[in-house]
């Protein structure tokens, strides 16, 4: 099952259901008017979504067609955005790239963050950039939409809380994270409103993809019209989402609606690119002694999306265009 | 104008208005229901809430007597929880207890952390500890209520964006701490659910106590029936609220309901107490040559509130008790 939210009237936006093609939709109806409801009900909601799925899917129900520019993030504002850091080949070429050790911690004890949450972006939305010194640079990640989920919850049982799965783009001002990170308070005006995918879908969306917590697919970041990178989502998430959701509840319960994400997806194989430009940087001093791409400026384009071994695109495009402002 | 939440029957409870004494309210009513839909829509929102406001206030409409046993945080569920570290004496102690330097900008650069806000507790809800040996500790601090907030807001106008203020208990794991700022992403596992004062009342209600983005009154801790601390919350909030708006807006813009805590409450003369166990137990190590406070235990008690110069408690009480779970 496929969803999204339709911008307006209220501030979160309108659930309709989505078809597999995400060509039309359905509204989910005045009963279930926004996502959130849904994830506040979802034993009762979900069952009335999929059957409204189905009629859509089999052409019983014929719905309208979808304009992706209308479409507000699947959550338009959430209750938490928490964002760990599951690649280790990201961690170690960031740090390096910020001239810092890897936590020696790095294997045994997930890294996460906590996001704003109040303001988030629909896949279509501007990227406002007030200061080019500031170093912007996305971050392609995949997440994951927990239902009500309590504290102390084991990562075998971690899948009875994961209700959807969407992609984001977790924008980053690269230049003001090493201030920050000086303070010992975590990231905060380094990391501005982050941008989600089209659509959120159920985990058996992804048939045999979604496995042991983590999406075994590729996740295909295009920047400016050229590929930047199509890493492996799956088997280098050192950190499972099971394991993320493991971490996270140790001291804490969460409630539905909370976004949680896997950090910047990173392969070891350079072949397979970058999914953001700090790596590339990075990657650049390592053989050429100095950085040579600039971080992102007004009128960059970033693309970020999840096509299946069907070549199905599965969460749509996010597609953001940096402005000044 | 006084408000708070009952519980239920939905997730965000059910917005009422509180006379001044705190003794009586009368339900906003179904057009608001509850206070995040209030500050949705708060030009609107307001004028209707101040006159139910007025008239309980004048015993034209009599209300109903107020348990507070019944009631949830101002905002049971809350789209951002930034809280500041506005003390500075606060941080210097925290600090050396921990035998960490200040930050080099502690004068001149904000420090805030995002912290979780879908799920936070009540007045009166127990704090459930899981493990003794993580170090429970209270934080009695002041809390603002932000409308929607636009980035690069300036200190001059950040008034205007302030509705409400309530006090919080940002209950903190004190032995976790170090563990997780050494990885870099600053509190998570540190920081479980933070409790709000019964009442979020606007500044008006304060009158001259309002003052610079500063509440000049002491806030009262109360640990295991003794005065722990009533530190003046006004002249040494190094940082106010009008300057952390400026400080948290400067790459991002904030949704209606955000919450804006001062950090812990704390003021250099020793004679005005503590606010939180870890300034005590850094003061003992100081004097003594270690901690001879432990933290918080089940069984303990914590209190937190404000008293007006007319012997007013402002915002209700905070009153926990720390249970095993």
């Amino acid at each position: 099952m496929k969803l999204a939210s339709l911008r307006g009237p209220g501030r979160d936006g309108t659930l309709i259901v989505v078809r597999r093609d995400g060509a039309r939709y359905v509204p989910a109806g005045a009963a279930i008017p926004t996502l959130q409801a849904a994830l506040d009900d979802w034993e009762a909601k979900e069952p009335e979504l999929r059957r409204l799925a189905d009629r859509l899917e089999s052409g019983e129900i014929a719905g309208e067609p979808l304009d992706v520019q209308k479409l507000a993030p699947p959550l338009p504002r959430a209750y938490e955005w928490v964002d760990g850091s599951a690649y280790i080949n990201h961690i170690v070429l960031v740090r390096k790239a910020r001239g810092a050790e890897p936590p020696e911690t790095l294997r045994t004890d997930p890294l996460v963050y906590q996001g704003g949450s109040g303001v988030l972006l629909g896949p279509r939305e501007d990227i406002v950039l007030h200061d080019e010194r500031w170093g912007l640079d996305f971050e392609a990640e995949v997440c994951v939409i927990l239902g009500d989920t309590p504290a102390r919850t084991k990562k075998d049982e971690a899948h009875r809380f994961i209700r959807l799965l969407c992609l984001a783009n977790d924008v980053t001002l690269r230049n003001l994270v090493p201030n920050e990170l000086a303070k010992g308070f975590g990231f905060f005006n380094s990391k501005p409103a982050t941008a989600f995918s089209p659509f959120a879908v159920t985990p058996d969306e992804l048939g045999d993809a979604w496995k042991d917590g983590r999406v075994h697919l590729k996740l295909r970041s295009t920047y400016n019209g050229a590929l930047a990178g199509d890493p492996e989502a799956g088997p280098e998430m050192h950190f499972s989402f099971f394991d993320l959701v493991e971490h996270i509840t140790k001291t804490r319960s969460f409630t539905a609606g909370t976004l949680l994400g896997s950090g910047t997806v990173s392969n070891a194989d350079r072949a397979r690119g970058i999914s953001c430009l700090a790596e590339r940087r990075m990657i650049e001093t390592l053989d050429e002694g100095a950085p040579k791409t600039p971080f992102m400026k007004a009128g960059d384009t970033i693309a970020i999306e999840m096509v299946d071994g069907q070549g199905r695109d599965i969460f749509g495009r996010i597609e953001q265009k940096v402005v000044t402002g």
